[in-house]
């Protein structure tokens, strides 16, 4: 296994060929690394990007194989990555991260759950459902509105449904498939935040200031930050994004969504185990941002600096809002950051701005 | 040929693959172009970073036609490309930008100090010297110290000496080989400024804050930027930038180093019909940096916006500098840039940083 830090000249392996795994290869040679990129669709927008692409599925074993061996540390874009897919990388001799832990986290909204609470991270309540009768009891626990979700899979508003009184949990439980599921209850927030932060191998923790999020369809849209909070808010965020990377042992950048209820009382809505889109931000207002963040924590280099040196208001290019093009790129307060995606597919993620404001 | 602005989607044609051809395909990328790079070495630092790379002599008549027919438009990141290849390119049906009057101009010092004096740009004295007997009437015209350089072919101070008295003048001519070549008059100049400017299809032009550079072996060691000066200094040198690239019809980027006489007198020293090191600082500096201008102009974009939110300082890497990365990477006001070039021989361009002050 490499020592760290790994030198310049070094090979970092990207599971995932989609926008942020071509912003993170794009950070990654900034500084000096080669990058391979693992997706099974050909000429995806990381690896236009990138020394070379790999192109198999994730649990490929000879794919796999050749990963772990031409790449010094392998990291991933996505969090569904198959743990044996993770083992077989760390057998073919390259460091993986983040790092198991993080991932069985992540791929289970119970266990997810569990452990938020377990370090200190609250959450909603939830119960675990496992047929229909769970969910009666659920409801019966929690009350009506309450979140339906899938336990597995589930991302960008996909895999979930509200239920909105008693008599509508058998529909709720066919329309996600009747698969193991979570209940959720809901929370009476004032607004959605989030907090970007990483952890080296060292332990080394940095937090990116908070950004508030406007979701649409259960898909982001806005992200402007630093959002205007109260230092008891921030400090409470950054205890909770300390207690969550420091419970997984993690080493990466990671994203933690977060309900603020008011009064400085933050519920955690989930965590994504990489690189967040409410963390593009970032790409205009800091000097490192999360992606050369993620980049430096995995080679094991010192973590960059993460305070906001401007205000942005990132906004998501879905489908063909992308056409705009023409008018964005003539706005002086505007940065555009393109994904190189030829279809835009209604609703799919074609690129983001950032829009400029002194802080 | 292409209708402008060109689409995102649309693709990039790069001539050369070293470090400024990979910070342009890093630019192009991010606005959602693909990049296709044109250079003899195989997996070139800006291949590396590319959707593709054609490895092939500048003057390869089937690499070239080829360029032209994948490329909506075609730039370059050296001045050198041979005349021949520029009217291919634009017989394969890309936009070739800048043009081959910038070209020309570039490529012969006599040329290029002739024009630039034409548009009210000074420069030092100068005379052509195509003979020992020209250079010793040069001698006597101008005075020596005189600077004798090959007309052209040379950069980073190759390919010239300073002839410091009548009597060297036979060895400095023999020393440059012979050939054509340009003498010119000592500036008593008290810094070295430079500017980088764009200029679009349409005629717009931007300009970004002067840098202040520190040269050592006829290399540029450092650059801050903004540079410290007044404001007729800055004026003179804006006009002096905008009368360039008006002269030249010019679409791209563009360097103008300058000596700055004091009381706002400056001089051109040389152009350079291309991003340039002078402009790296941009990259930390301001929010729309020269790789991503040079871009923007030549795909027919409007311009990006100029101010500078930051001071720079600016330091290249040479040869063996690369190995301070560990101590460099912990520094958390200097952003590293490297651009992954494997053997490290002495004086060889292997990155910069960016040290961050406020303004």
């Amino acid at each position: 296994m490499a020592d760290l830090p790994l030198p310049p000249g070094s090979t970092v392996g990207i599971l995932g060929g989609g926008q942020l795994g071509r912003m993170l290869s794009q950070a990654a040679s900034r500084l000096g690394f080669d990058v391979v990129i693992l997706d099974p669709e050909d000429n995806s927008p990381a690896g236009r990007v990138s020394r070379g692409q790999i192109v198999a599925a994730y649990d490929d074993p000879t794919a796999l194989e050749v990963m772990g061996r031409v790449c010094d540390v392998v990291t991933f874009e996505f969090e569904n990555v198959p743990a044996a897919s993770v083992e077989r990388l760390a057998e073919g001799g390259a460091l993986v991260a983040p790092g198991p832990t993080a991932l069985a986290a992540a791929q289970d909204r119970v266990q997810e759950k569990t452990f938020l609470n377990a370090v200190g991270a609250p959450t909603v309540d939830f119960v675990a459902v496992d047929s229909l009768e769970d969910l009666n009891a659920g409801l019966e626990r929690l009350g009506a509105p309450a979140l339906l979700k899938t336990r597995r899979d589930g991302y960008d508003g996909k895999g979930q449904v509200w239920v909105r009184s008693a008599r509508m949990a058998a529909d709720a439980w066919e329309a996600i498939g009747a698969r193991p599921a979570i209940l959720e209850a809901r929370a009476a927030f004032v607004r959605e935040l989030s907090i970007i932060a990483a952890r080296g191998w060292d332990g080394q923790i940095a937090v990116y200031p908070l950004g508030e999020n406007k979701h649409s369809g259960g898909v982001l849209r806005t992200t402007v930050a630093p959002a205007v909070v109260d230092m008891k808010t921030q400090r409470r965020a950054r205890a909770i994004a300390a207690a969550v990377l420091e419970g997984l042992d993690y080493v990466g950048v990671i994203g933690v969504e977060l309900f603020d209820l008011g009064d400085g009382v933050l519920l955690v809505n989930e965590i994504a185990p990489r690189v967040h889109n409410t963390g593009h931000w970032t790409q205009d207002g800091c000097a490192c941002d999360q992606f050369e963040q993620h980049i430096r924590a995995v080679v094991g280099w010192p973590l960059g600096p993460t305070r906001a040196h401007a205000r942005i208001e990132m906004t998501n290019l879905l489908g063909d809002d992308v056409d705009q093009w023409v008018k964005l790129s003539g706005k002086t307060d505007i940065r555009i950051h393109l994904y190189g995606k030829a279809e835009a597919r209604p609703g799919r993620k074609m690129g983001h701005v950032n829009r400029v404001k002194p802080l």
